[in-house]
């Protein structure tokens, strides 16, 4: 999976410099807890002893899914396209706290099932309108999963080029917890019964049946799968974006912020290829959704936070993201015991 | 405790009319879980359609504490001091995080043990420096504890005055794990093994140590006490002076973001005597040290953030900060299913 795209092994020499500048800042070793740990990662990912969290670059990949038509959603598929406009007006959760929370947001058709040709400020994949339906028939060519992957990852290392040092992933498509499960399910071999849940707000005879059409669609093509093969067999054109964006953004140095429970699945696809890449993600929330605990441990990563979120849009990214802030300026700019005149511990 | 300071009852009505405000956003319902409640919250403790979280400020109460003297810190206690010093050159972990996030801080000698008298941008209580032994006699005169109340209130409510939407509470004092675990003890009926914790870096021959301390003050005034009476017996005039910040800022209708440990065991007197003003309290983290766990069950406290944080200096607030912004814009500026044409959730 993008394997023409380097990602550079942290450098333990740079590890032992950053934890000596964290240790002699002026509080007690350790005690900033999670957020000492964030910006060892920052400055490894970044390969530099100042990292930064700005800019920060969300992207939000839409993409529909055929096998809305056999009723996974309770949202009518029409929603993503509408979704995508609310998005660019600035009225969407994810664009209201990119706005606060000073992050850039670029929105993309990765592959929606509606003509947004005329759109202004939409960013175009224009592989295919939505997905085939996965329940029948493989959602996606190896090489319709190729363009989605090189697609996400050019997108994300010219923002790096351009500046951006975080790169956020987030995503809009009725139907893809669908994907999302059965690509954990395929790749990881995660049980769908934990996998599957109400994604946008089924109740628990939508959940039931939800979980019947994905296990036939799994039964079509039995795991393990690998990360390609997944993608094509499940698909969807916006996970695999970001699955590119991941990789793309972590062989340019970036850090990337993963979202919730579809863009864990992204994660998840390009980690199992690419496991290199995983120095570079931080992990924003666990999402409300049952089976992104699984995922997440699977993955062995820890998110920022826990608040019962299950919109997806980037937004837990997006509230995660003053974290890494922080996290950044306590390295660079905190005084030391030495320079502050502050005595140390006692013996 | 300030039974002057009357605190406005929420309104029943106003709370139909956010939820329902809430629940027209173009999203699913509840799927921004813990920012919806804290939307909710901050509407309803601010009594306004349009709860905001700017401007925000952290007072940060620093005290000394005269049971230092039998050995419960693994610090000096000129850190106190020292640290007030780095508050205002802005090199401290909170200040870098107040700059970082947007807030205003004032940094308060509630009791310090130095003279701090030519200090600019100090504000003082001049009370006494420092409080008395409370493993050998009552750390505070009642009248002493009265002063700090009311200087608290009177700082905090003249800040919502000049504008102030959210006040935050943070402390820095050696020694001040001793105080917030014998007030929670006293007070709450805690376990005081469950309370005393390494606080800025015991081990655990240290921690036995100061259990032994703690108890030996703890035997002097047996509980359950007062409020009032358990703030004199064991301090301090920080941990005072923000219970009455909480009042007062609770009853001139701000939102009180708490801090960790200390600032919580604040909350705690304050919450046992005047339980009205805890619609007003979000509590921004779950501490690492152990004991914080049991006063927020204590309290039925459930804190945003977990993130293995126990510096104290209201850091963990300052880092919860941008949940609370992030609610506000939710609230007050996202789109409406109507506003925004987005298609309804199907039958």
């Amino acid at each position: 999976m993008l394997a023409d795209r380097a990602i550079r092994p942290t450098d333990p020499t740079l590890a032992l410099a950053v934890q000596a500048s964290i240790d002699a800042k002026t509080k007690p070793p350790g005690s900033l807890g999670r957020i000492e740990a964030l910006a060892l990662q920052m400055a490894l990912a970044q390969n530099a002893r100042a990292p930064g969290a700005d800019p920060a670059r969300l992207f939000i990949f839409a993409g529909d899914h055929g096998i809305v038509a056999e009723g996974v959603s309770a949202w009518p598929q029409e929603v993503t396209a509408q979704m995508v406009l609310n998005f660019l007006a600035g009225g969407a959760a994810s664009t209201v706290f990119a706005r606060t929370n000073g992050v850039e947001v670029t929105v993309v058709d990765a592959g929606v099932a509606a003509d947004l040709a005329d759109v202004p400020d939409l960013m175009r994949a224009s592989i295919r309108c939505g997905t085939r339906n996965a329940a029948a028939e493989d959602a996606l060519t190896a090489d319709e999963v190729a363009q989605a992957l090189a697609f996400g990852a050019d997108l994300a290392s010219e923002a790096v080029d351009g500046g951006a040092r975080v790169i956020a992933i987030g995503e809009m498509g009725i139907g893809n917890t669908s994907a999302a499960a059965l690509l954990a399910h395929a790749i990881a071999g995660i049980e769908l019964g934990v996998l599957t849940g109400p994604g946008a707000g089924l109740d628990a005879r939508g959940i039931d049946r939800k979980l019947g059409i994905l296990a036939r669609a799994a039964a079509r093509r039995p795991g393990p799968l690998a990360p390609l093969d997944a993608l094509a067999a499940f698909g969807g054109l916006e996970i695999a974006a970001m699955s590119g964006a991941l990789i793309g953004a972590a062989s340019v140095g970036a850090v990337v912020l993963v979202d919730g429970f579809i863009a864990t699945s992204a994660a998840l696809a390009a980690l199992a290829a690419r496991p290199e890449a995983k120095p570079h993600c931080v992990f924003a929330h666990r999402s409300k959704e049952p089976g992104h605990r699984a995922m997440l441990d699977w993955l062995e990563a820890e998110p920022l936070i826990d608040l019962d979120l299950r919109l997806g849009e980037g937004t837990g990214a997006l509230l995660a993201q003053p974290l890494l802030r922080a996290a950044c300026a306590m390295l660079n700019e905190m005084a030391t015991f030495e320079s502050a005149g502050v005595s140390g511990k006692g013996p």
